[in-house]
């Protein structure tokens, strides 16, 4: 093992809005000693998530910024190849935040075993990782739609936004979609089951919203933020509840971000808007997987991957992420 | 009856902006013939509320706009002078919409019998009125504050405002007002008991919020909108609630209204915020109605009344409440 190569995507500077390649080194590091109550992962695919944008930069979020120089944090899939951890032996496949690495050297915290009968690898990172909980928790306990009820989403496509689409269609409701162009927008109505699919480039939001929820909007699930999430609110229907998963289009302006002007809704229709961590979640994880699975099993939810090759991809990756040039969940197999 | 006059305030054309006096044609009108079902009411106190402002613009809200020539709507409390309606008879203390007028014709819909053994007619349009039950059901149900729980509340010595740090302190909160000018933020701290009082006109309210509230926001009620909102959603507290109750800094620009920009921290910190009607409490009225009366009896909260004689004062005093220029609730002595 040690006589492999660790290659690694480290933090060089801090990124003054989207992140260009020279926020990044990638260098050539030994593979990690295995201490007591450790262990080594080969990863094998590692996720692109708009959080990332977050943990670059200085500031209070909910997690510690990555430190200049530091490893750039990712989730990842791989295998256990080195182990004095008698929880994790080798050979155990396991998700967890290993780094945009080769090698990741893990105590087991925050480390979930992968049960590779379920869905192949990347599927962990996917419909049955973070996006996947992120939206079943959101769209049925945040959100807490029901049967009957017009559910709006944002990035109707991408890696959350492709889940929440497909549950609440399983679950009774009208599911509008809102993505970027027109591939997107068939994906979204004729795999995903959509009513419609709004094209956010082409045509005005708002008045698309009106015209397609005409009862309104009960849940609006928005990864987006800005234009989208005002043209949303100004078609609440009473009662309405807004889950704020993201805000990818505000994500690489932080410093001026665009706020709801349209937030003033939530009074004339008794509506709430509610910030959500998938994290908070975890201790119902294992049942959120389990019934994702068998709709995976079933077919009734299909999972789509945008799969880059090569850990040195990882910056323009990004990049495809933040452009929305991304179709499904967006991965690096190593 | 027929003999006396009914002066009335009608809404002569949309204001653009803060309404001026042309907005308004004052006008002497009959004494209405009450019809079968219906009664007479001569105003006694009429409410200055900041709802108004949105009744007399055009467009989607939550009741219809006032007409180009109609009385200006307003909740009122007086006394039933003539009547052809069984449950309302001559004599009877009531509240309802019955206009800037000194006589309003109704049939009872959305009228309420005033006991007066509770408290002075006015405070039926305070304390007991729309800004009590707001106060009540915007803090303890939407809210939902907790003892022990940090409370701040905006527009703090204004008619809602008023109640709710004093609700809040009841139960066992810390709280923190917010208010405009030295005498609104001693009359808060010494009369309303809050542990402290930031005067936004002459400090940054942000950075105020950040030291008096170490431990952040619980609960934001939320009376002002704009940078308000913003300081305080920079700091909340982990699940922390903000009622959408108003934003009176807002309401005479609402084609730019100011979106909350730091409406992301609802993620960080599992936030939510809600809007609310408190027509949607009007079940549960007299629960609340027989509290506050307690709590005004025994001393445990009092009501400040800022009072403006006659109703040819309507304009500007309209004008006073949304300069902040009103100390406590503001109603018209007809």
């Amino acid at each position: 093992m040690s006589l492999e190569v660790n290659l690694q995507v480290r933090l060089a500077k801090r990124p003054d809005g989207l992140p260009d390649d020279d926020c990044w080194s990638i260098v050539e590091h030994f593979v990690p000693e295995v201490g007591n109550g450790q262990f080594v992962v080969r990863n094998e695919f590692i996720s692109i998530d708009p959080a990332m944008r977050g943990w670059v930069s200085a500031g209070d979020s909910y997690i510690a910024p990555v430190a200049i120089g530091e490893v750039m944090r990712a989730r990842a899939v791989g295998e256990i190849v080195g182990s004095r951890h008698a929880a994790f032996p080798v050979g155990t496949k396991v998700m967890g935040f290993f780094g945009v690495q080769n090698f990741g050297l893990s105590n087991g915290q925050a480390v979930t075993r992968i049960d590779e009968a379920l869905a192949p690898m990347p599927q962990h990172l996917a419909a049955l990782g973070s996006p996947g909980m992120t939206a079943y928790f959101g769209l049925l306990h945040v959100g807490a739609c029901q049967a009957g009820e017009t559910v709006v989403v944002s990035a109707a496509s991408g890696a959350v936004g492709q889940i929440v689409a497909q549950i609440a269609r399983l679950k009774g409701c009208t599911v509008i979609g809102i993505a970027g162009g027109s591939d997107k927008c068939r994906f979204v109505v004729e795999q995903l089951g959509a009513q419609a699919c709004i094209d956010y480039k082409s045509v005005n939001v708002a008045s698309d919203l009106r015209s397609l929820c005409p009862q309104g909007i009960d849940v609006f699930f928005d990864n987006v933020g800005g234009d989208i999430l005002d043209a949303a609110l100004a078609n609440l229907a009473q009662h309405a509840r807004v889950v704020i998963c993201g805000a990818i289009s505000q994500y690489n302006n932080l410093d001026s971000v665009k706020g709801p002007k349209n937030y003033l809704s939530l009074i004339s229709k008794r509506a709430s808007m509610r910030g959500m961590l998938v994290t908070d979640f975890a201790d119902r994880n294992a049942i959120a997987v389990s019934e994702l699975a068998g709709w995976l099993r079933d077919g009734l939810v299909r999972s789509t991957l945008d799969v880059e090759a090569g850990l040195t991809r990882f910056p323009s990756a990004l990049r495809k992420l933040f452009a929305g040039a991304n179709f499904g969940k967006l991965v690096i197999e190593v």
